[in-house]
């Protein structure tokens, strides 16, 4: 298997979920091939950064120049990773992929979008529109709107600032201390606002997920008859494939 | 606060405890602070070695030569962590403790042994006689003897091979691939048979502590009588301390 550099830690009960993921996939798969206890782990390293430290380094939007501190803490953290052997890296949040052209600019280690894996994933499900949810960075950003248009996919337009600002509390307050309160209740209640019946909604933030413990191991799902699809399982699927894991879809 | 160089992967299931108390403790010191959310978490680089590979380089009892290979392995990940950065290292097990002095030869970066912490734990127990339970190279070491016995702590003799080989396969069969089955019960017999009233059981594998999940954050806890001590949570618990976080108990 390939080594995999994982910058984790935003927040880290995600990062749990995605190192969690990685290493029972990869059990799950030298088990089926027959391979004696204790089962075969993939080669993972992975750094966690403070989301206290790098919040404080977002820029403005449009205005690329301002973000140059951010990308940079990136960049250097995936060229440790790489000194320590990694053979691809891929950054376990939504988030940070709205900068993810400057983190890579001059990076020699190739890095997996966790953007290009949902897109895929979508794909998959034949999705004609998405409503993505996610942090407020996310949910003002164009970067899912412009790869799931790359495929022919619609996005619903943007939610009201208040319900983003509503969003993102309950992520920062909650979800990124591992607490999950009554986020499902309130994710719900958005989707029955602003998805349409045939709409996939995205959750477009990997903590997202963890408000739906029963399908944390499910790329897609099924909830109150709303269609979700879990991108932390897509990036980690996409990872596992990438890595020489061949996984059943 | 120091940023941490962590050895997982031996098991990955104890590596996430890992990960997540470091992670949850530091939030919650924060939090005491009056810090804003989301809280501090502390900097973390990890790299996740393959049981099944370590597993394969391991030499033989009372031949230290036959060990140089795998005790290279640790000792070059301890130095690949350094170079990332890593301030000091630990191994998020107690098995490779065995092999720690010829692991950290030569190597210019301290490393915290569970062995110590795990010590520190035990005299604030205030225990006498302590009855250790973990792999099988664990429990045919004398490494828990000898560092108990440097604090005037006398360990329970050795079990019966048997009952050592047991132990072994609930550990390599369930709980290194995450399942917990019927672990806590077959340790609890074999408390009931070992050790004495007035005793302390060492769970002195990372993995079997998740066979307690309600204690899973409990450096001490009892159970069904008999007082146990998390060599996770003692080893978690020194490496924050170590780190620059003073922890409450």
């Amino acid at each position: 298997m390939k080594k995999i550099g994982v910058i984790g830690g935003l927040g880290w009960p995600s990062t749990i979920d995605y190192y969690r993921l990685l290493c029972q996939k990869t059990n799950a798969y030298f088990a089926d091939q027959g391979l004696p206890k204790p089962l075969p782990a993939p080669p993972i390293v992975l750094e966690s950064l403070d989301m206290s430290v790098t919040r404080k380094l977002r820029g403005t939007a449009g205005d690329d120049a301002s973000w140059q501190g951010f990308e940079s803490v990136f960049r250097q953290c995936f060229q440790r990773l790489r000194d320590a052997g990694a053979e691809f890296g891929l950054i376990a949040s939504n988030t940070p992929h709205a900068r993810l052209k400057g983190i890579v600019r001059g990076l020699d280690l190739p890095v997996l979008s966790i953007l290009d894996a949902t897109a895929q994933a979508v794909c998959r499900l034949g999705a004609r529109r998405v409503l993505v949810l996610g942090t407020t960075v996310t949910m003002h950003s164009t970067m899912y709107p412009e790869v799931l248009a790359a495929q022919g996919v619609e996005t619903v337009p943007k939610l009201p600032d208040a319900e983003i600002a509503a969003l993102g509390r309950i992520i920062d307050e909650d979800l990124y201390q591992g607490a999950v309160g009554d986020a499902d209740q309130f994710i719900l209640t958005l989707c029955a606002r602003y998805a349409g019946a045939d709409d996939v909604v995205c959750l477009g933030c990997t903590e997202l997920s963890l408000a739906f413990p029963e399908h944390q191991d499910d790329e897609s799902f099924v909830c109150e008859g709303i269609s979700f699809l879990n991108t932390t399982v897509a990036h980690v699927e996409a990872a596992l494939v990438k890595s020489g894991i061949p996984v059943r879809r």
